[in-house]
């Protein structure tokens, strides 16, 4: 038995777990600067927050430039805003994008990045941040990543450091309730694809493999609502717990093919993440059970069903797919198989077999 | 769904984990206080950490007078003695009370304690700990608590910070290859007891409850090697990888009755705390099986068992039992009843159902 595993964050979950642990925030400073993007605080989160710091006398800036794949500029402008209201820490409301760019923010209002925030190594000196999801799927706010639109690689690039865990993570499924069935299912696909990845990563222990397997079940027990759209707050409450269970794994387990060729269809396409990861994810699998079947057969177990079974019922969530020609799938293998997280799958993946799973999980099918 | 959870230490598991991570150690500074018991380092695992320090030219003395069951003039001492070395650090090695007591130094070197040790406010001000655990019980090396006997209440009182969690838990069961078959029984029960505790505690939660249920299947997967006394390697990382994941149940959850009751068994009688606890669980179980079926049903799946087949399990472990009067047994009711973490069990134990508990664990059996 070897492994190693570290998740310093404070999950504190429940209904109103913002609003009754108001104290909570008191600790770190006079003012936040408070990072979301334009809609992912209308869902009372932000309403919550600025209650919570209300209560402590606390001031704070509201900073909502943050787009859907956040962009270096973004990131910067926000460190800008946090330097000028003098914050002593950051609370990030969102999905993953607000989320991993209030990491970046975090970074940058401390620490100087001449040589550019891909290449700065990160030191201890961060703002503290609290993170708040708004959506069920990423698990940024158990991890120490921050996935920022890398313009110069042509892909999404990841930043990471012990120093990017949040101090807090707050969980509350209610800021998921108007979310819309699309968003829903394409964030669920991402976190089952961190648990089913953790378990198929060299990284992979005996703890986070408990986690992903809890993940899984957790997650792929709510397939009914995923499927029908239709959500009870239990529902939400599972997949929110989920999709952190999953960051917990990912964040000692990191990623594999799976994200390293879903970040091309993000770039060049505007797939969803999760969709993307959804749409990649039952023939990578099937293409890893070839090579570790005791691995993939631990996924299978979780998740209550074989790879075959596992691969309709994301068809069914995904429906019409995204039609790529072979010129695009040649492009994204090659792009995949220099990403770093190639090397953190426990099956090794040529650029041949990355174009495999791509065809099979993207060509010459029918829209 | 609602709960806590925060567990910062770094887990670092596997054989010779302390020599093959050894720069792991340079960061804590020039000079380590090793904290362990007289015979806790015959085990390679004194020698590991010094080939550590070694290769990272880092000093240190060695303080083995830590008895078990630590006394408040034993950490004393041993925060004097790493004042006098001008530690940087400490480093325990041992079982619970080594690394108990190394928490408390930790403490009493950086903080005025004038007040007494369990009056004191612990503050952040504490030397870093690494934990090197030589037994798979207590999983205080993923824990904030250390237990030291308080001799003005006449039992053993635990004292508790977030500042006490270590920063690093190296796990190697290779140190327990030599532990006698009673010892590893003894810190066995006291894992499985975290365990169960922690589903019966007030603060269960969902994470602490799957780290629970995988800790009974672990701890007790290994029984016909506890009941055998042969304990291959595989059966050592795995009582030990089970009783950590414990420790991190009761970082959250605490613990209960079982712990309440069973520090008089030890301050009084002198019975080994693991043991102890075993001793009381399994009527504890069936105690709190009328009141919350539904939890100790959780307990009873993980464990592949009902209570009364859980009771002769146990029964077979301990052998002949220790006799006590009608009147130790109400004096023992009585201490358990004041017993801070008598209100952190999700079942009400009067005094009169403590006592009931302890007459059926305990009470007139022939020895």
């Amino acid at each position: 038995m070897q492994f190693q595993y570290y998740m310093p964050v404070r999950i504190v979950c429940g209904e109103d777990c913002v609003r009754k642990n108001h104290e909570m925030f008191a600790q770190f400073g006079r003012c936040a600067l408070i990072v979301t993007g334009k809609s992912s605080a209308k869902n009372g989160a932000l309403d919550d927050v600025k209650f919570a710091l209300a209560q402590n006398g606390q001031g704070y800036a509201v900073y909502t430039d943050v787009p859907a794949n956040p962009t270096v500029a973004c990131v910067q402008a926000g460190a800008e805003e946090a330097r000028r209201i003098r914050a002593d820490f950051v609370v990030a409301i969102g999905g993953g994008s607000p989320m991993d760019a209030a990491k970046a923010i975090a970074v940058l209002a401390r620490q100087n990045a001449e040589e550019g925030i891909f290449s700065h190594a990160i030191g201890e000196d961060v703002l503290p941040m609290l993170h708040i999801p708004t959506t069920a799927g990423t698990g940024s706010e158990v991890t120490q990543y921050s996935i920022l639109t890398n313009d110069e690689k042509q892909t999404k690039t990841s930043i990471s450091a012990p120093s990017l865990f949040p101090k807090i993570a707050f969980l509350d499924g209610k800021y998921m309730s108007s979310l819309s069935k699309e968003i829903t299912v394409n964030t669920a696909l991402d976190a089952v694809s961190h648990a089913a990845e953790g378990i198929l990563s060299v990284r992979a222990g005996a703890l986070s493999d408990v986690l992903a397997r809890e993940s899984l079940k957790i997650v792929f027990g709510e397939y009914p609502a995923l499927l029908s759209g239709e959500f009870t707050s239990e529902s939400r409450s599972n997949l929110l717990y989920g999709a952190t269970l999953a960051g917990m794994v990912i964040a000692n387990t990191g990623t594999t093919p799976v994200h390293g060729m879903g970040y091309s269809l993000t770039y060049f396409r505007g797939v969803p993440h999760g969709r993307a990861n959804g749409l990649l994810l039952p023939a990578f699998l099937q293409e890893c059970e070839k090579s570790v079947p005791e691995r993939v057969r631990m996924i299978c177990d979780a998740l209550g069903m074989g790879t075959e079974a596992f691969s309709e019922k994301v068809a069914a969530l995904l429906g019409d797919r995204e039609r790529f020609s072979e010129e695009e799938l040649r492009d994204y293998a090659h792009r995949a198989s220099l990403n770093k997280n190639i090397k953190n799958c426990c099956v090794y993946f040529s650029e041949e077999r990355l174009l495999a799973v791509l065809c099979r999980a993207l060509g010459r099918r029918t829209r």
